[in-house]
């Protein structure tokens, strides 16, 4: 099935310089055949077959008459999703990256664990002097439910199991019937959803309402998932213990949000799972070579389910 | 071989209230046949034939004519050896408990996934409203290094090794010249060795010297095993990135100490693997029965190896 001329693909995003020179790195060993083109530079428009995207500028995917892909780098596509101008008829496929998933999944584990053992607290025993023990639980005596079951919170699931917690996985498919008596029980909820217009602003007061009074909330998903006035008033009552946040509404967080300073929030700046260029771009160029071959497309998004 | 007179067991040590009562409870429930008793008020002197201690006042195991066994509470025997007025010909067994051991290989878990994924670093950050990523690592371009291969040595080798760290344990017997390779290439060391004359000051100057720059040093022994002026200067030059410190030569850790408001020091309270009294108690009980009934006692010390 090869055929004479090589593929000519589009790599649109925003990315530093570095990041630029590790996905071209990356991307030409995976699939040296292909001619690549970067969207800060010209390129030949007609020719263009796929786009490997990370976040493209609003409308950079338009006039492309020949695009028969565009093969997101990253695993969220709602902001990608998100642009009116996508073209409507060709195929988006999300990241899938065996190395992401696993980087996610230590993510929630050092989450789980440090909400687990008290580390969160004993961090701000240490900013204050204070030398105070507090009671040990063993890891089967905490309940973990993740929310989102794809392939990162399978793979949450398998790790925290191994660890030991109870750890309990939920899909919007399971219906809000299966959520509450887990909730009821959780000491952590980690998050993990797609956003879609059905997921955002789940992690709101009634869901914290749903929770025993102290557990932990774990957002490595979307800012558009949380609630942020909902989230400060249950911390400031003591129903909510502390949250460890990833994703924000605004990234980067503004330095002015109360987020940064609240003694029992974690925020993280977008880090607890980064696509790995080494083993990211392996698998854009397998899909790359399936659309060549005429081959079935891996990881593809349904639009009107939003992932 | 059972007795018609029931065994009379002391429990001497400098506990709460809360943890007199937790550990009365789980005693009593492990071995109802025994009669117990408290330092804290009068006991037939004469009669005991064990003593359960938990860090017991200097002194306060003499004058028991007929003692058999001191069983440990806790896995760190150094203080008690320490005692000049031990009884010599009685043994002494460590605490060894499973639930322990899993608590201590999650500390370790937990410190060295902070320390390879930047939590400590993105803590740092939040402290200053700093929105920065660094680079991301999969586990296994990261290696420890386990001091000690004991039973906590072990459960830390296996969690890390489960986890897709290259970790490697090390025991003196080894000897240092199988140290100095592993430690040339170690981006994090954490020690559970026994404290005893020959492991005091081992995290000093030379150790540190040996490890790659940057890298993070995870002490969950002993305060003697540190040498906290070497590490102070290791971490100012950067030669050491970060450490994570559970025990103390002086504890509580004095107030003006300036382990506490050091940015790359993380303060914990002697919690990184507190005795469970539910698991701990049927480990004593059983010791004391195996006492009772003429077989061999479990977990017996060598005193002139000092664990």
């Amino acid at each position: 099935m090869k055929r004479a001329a090589p593929m000519d693909v589009l790599l649109a995003g925003n990315l530093g310089t570095d990041e630029r020179a590790a996905w071209s790195a990356a991307l030409s060993a995976a699939l040296p055949e292909a001619r690549w083109w970067w969207d800060d530079a010209p390129f030949p428009a007609a020719m263009i077959e796929a786009a490997v995207v990370a976040n493209p500028a609003p409308g950079r995917l338009q006039g492309l008459p020949r695009l028969r892909l565009i093969q997101s780098l990253w695993a969220g596509v709602d902001r990608l999703l998100g642009d009116p101008t996508l073209p409507e008829d060709v195929p988006v496929a999300r990241m899938v990256d065996p190395a992401m998933n696993e980087a996610m999944a230590e993510t929630a584990l050092w989450a789980t664990l440090s909400l687990h053992r008290g580390f969160f607290a004993y961090a701000r025993q240490q900013a204050g002097g204070l030398w105070q023990q507090h009671p040990q639980r063993r890891a089967d005596e905490v309940r973990a439910t993740v929310l989102g079951t794809g392939q990162m919170g399978q793979a949450t699931l398998r790790r925290l199991q191994q660890q030991g917690y109870r750890a309990a996985g939920w899909r919007r498919a399971d219906g809000p019937q299966a959520l509450a008596p887990l909730l009821a029980r959780s000491d952590v909820v980690i998050n993990l959803l797609p956003l879609t217009p059905q997921t955002a602003g789940m992690l709101g007061a009634p869901l914290f309402a749903a929770l025993p009074r102290g557990a932990g909330i774990v957002n490595l998903a979307r800012g558009g998932h949380l609630v942020e006035a909902d989230l400060l008033a249950a911390l400031d009552s003591g129903h909510i213990g502390h949250a460890v946040l990833d994703v924000f509404a605004a990234e980067p967080l503004p330095p002015v949000h109360p987020f940064w300073s609240h003694p029992r929030i974690t925020v993280l700046p977008h880090v607890a799972a980064q696509t790995d260029p080494r083993s990211a771009a392996r698998v854009a160029a397998a899909n790359l070579r399936a659309l060549r071959d005429g081959l079935p497309l891996q990881h593809l998004v349904d639009r009107t389910r939003g992932y």
